[in-house]
């Protein structure tokens, strides 16, 4: 293993980035809106966890102020999908893949930056949760779309799982990051693998669904 | 009154933050979601709006990185009304009258809080209104339910009571906090009251509805 | 030009906030809230874009709690808006006008206050890209409208526009800035107003829309 832990989470964190800005770019197709759309949820989703990590942590200016490269990603990302998304036989299937593994990874960097900000492991964990799954949030509810969190099959347990390997392998256990990164990485992105293959679930609340009042 | 102020408002604040969790684990029981997923929600509704009011003011990190037993709070109330929720006769009941008392509650608490950073009145006043709102309309947005705030019955203005009876009898008149702190939440879980009973509303704007263009 | 750049910024700025209130307010009349539903939404809307604007910059506390003066031209706009929008012919249409008018007065100041903190011009132009769009897109998300960035014609371009003439105006070619910043007003006012006028826009992505799956 050659590869130094910051420059570990900093390839995790840019993979992320890019590939959740591809999500929004593919939800940007399916409602068929115009390029600078594409651009603009595709920069929503791919920093939106990210920018709610560092602002609830008192981390300002957030992450793609102090460095913009991150939101040049977002837009060179959602222009290479915009003009190649017709190649895709099924959209909806590439972005919950693509998906799936932008959240296995910001599950891991988002417990790795809380930790190294010096916060306590539960707040690491919860910070890894909320990063993985907050710019999919905001990518479903600004285009009307059921949010995927919402769906039955596992989703949040995956996040919650790969940030709380990774704080638990580092932060409790003391073993190298950077093994320890991908080890949670691979355990978060595989259950949540498992859950799309198989349509794996926890039990839902059995009672009757809700109804107005 | 043997209370302090300090602890008065504390335990305000956390009866508010377990009660507008329970708000989100009824929502999540009616979407029929995991166990994770109930959790996930009570958490964003427990602390959605003094996050909001944290970062706002600037006094990052939130509350709940600094003590996590905010979170755990919210967790715990989650797991209780997963195995617990199918007692109630009526959920949506139960959930819009938790819903009041912590509406009651963090108008007050929310007040407070801007009041102790030194905020002008005006501002705090409106900062316990925002506490108050935001984390049910969080839960409400998320959960692809009509916000609360958008029926006629009233519910802002609850809030907005309790903020201003607050910050008039501490910060203007100055009289003793916790009694008025007492005072302000009553009057708000009053006025909800009222108006959830007797179907309480301001005259609403009376011009036909908007249409699509 | 005997404005100052100071003052005019300020002017365009708080221009922008009363007539972004108004649309909020607007809207607010066509789901028939009370008058202080229009108050809230009006005050989401106007306030919105610039309070994430200082949230993510770090400018903390926000820009309204340290000058309360733009909450009350927020709250004045609601009230105004409630006793006279009836005289208004069609309301959605005077909405989507005075929504233009703001898009363009925000994608400036934006640009412009994100300058003043020191950023990149890249990130100036993304800042006012944001301030502009966002308190927009909040008032129809919690509104459950359908978020005007969703629909075909130009929208977020004409921001672009704007923040991207002030910034390469000022900051890069140096040139006077009261100037550039009524040119840049105008030219992105100009470019929404024929989007409307024309159903001016650019190519959607042509594939068929998305499926569930």
């Amino acid at each position: 293993m050659t590869l130094t832990m910051t420059s570990m989470i900093y390839w995790l964190e840019l993979t992320g980035v890019a590939v959740f800005a591809v999500t929004g770019a593919l939800e940007a197709s399916r409602r068929q809106m115009d390029i600078v759309g594409f651009v603009l949820i595709a920069t929503f989703t791919g920093i939106g966890g990210g920018t709610v990590r560092d602002v609830i942590t008192g981390a300002t200016p957030v992450f793609w102020i102090r460095d913009p490269s991150w939101v040049i990603t977002c837009a060179v990302s959602a222009v290479i999908t915009y003009f190649t998304a017709h190649l895709l036989e099924r959209r909806y299937v590439a972005l919950i893949w693509l998906d799936a593994i932008g959240l296995a990874m910001f599950g891991v960097t988002g417990a790795a930056i809380g930790l190294n900000l010096g916060v306590s492991p539960l707040v690491a964990i919860i910070l890894g949760t909320i990063t993985a799954t907050f710019g999919g949030m905001v990518r479903d509810v600004v285009c009307n779309q059921l949010p995927l969190i919402l769906r039955p099959e596992i989703y949040i347990t995956a996040a919650l799982v790969g940030a709380t390997i990774y704080t638990v392998g580092t932060a409790i256990l003391d073993l190298p990051k950077a093994p320890v990164a991908l080890a949670a990485f691979l355990c978060a992105f595989a259950l949540r693998a498992a859950a799309l293959l198989f349509k794996l679930q926890f039990p839902v609340y059995k009672a009757r669904p809700g109804r107005e009042y």
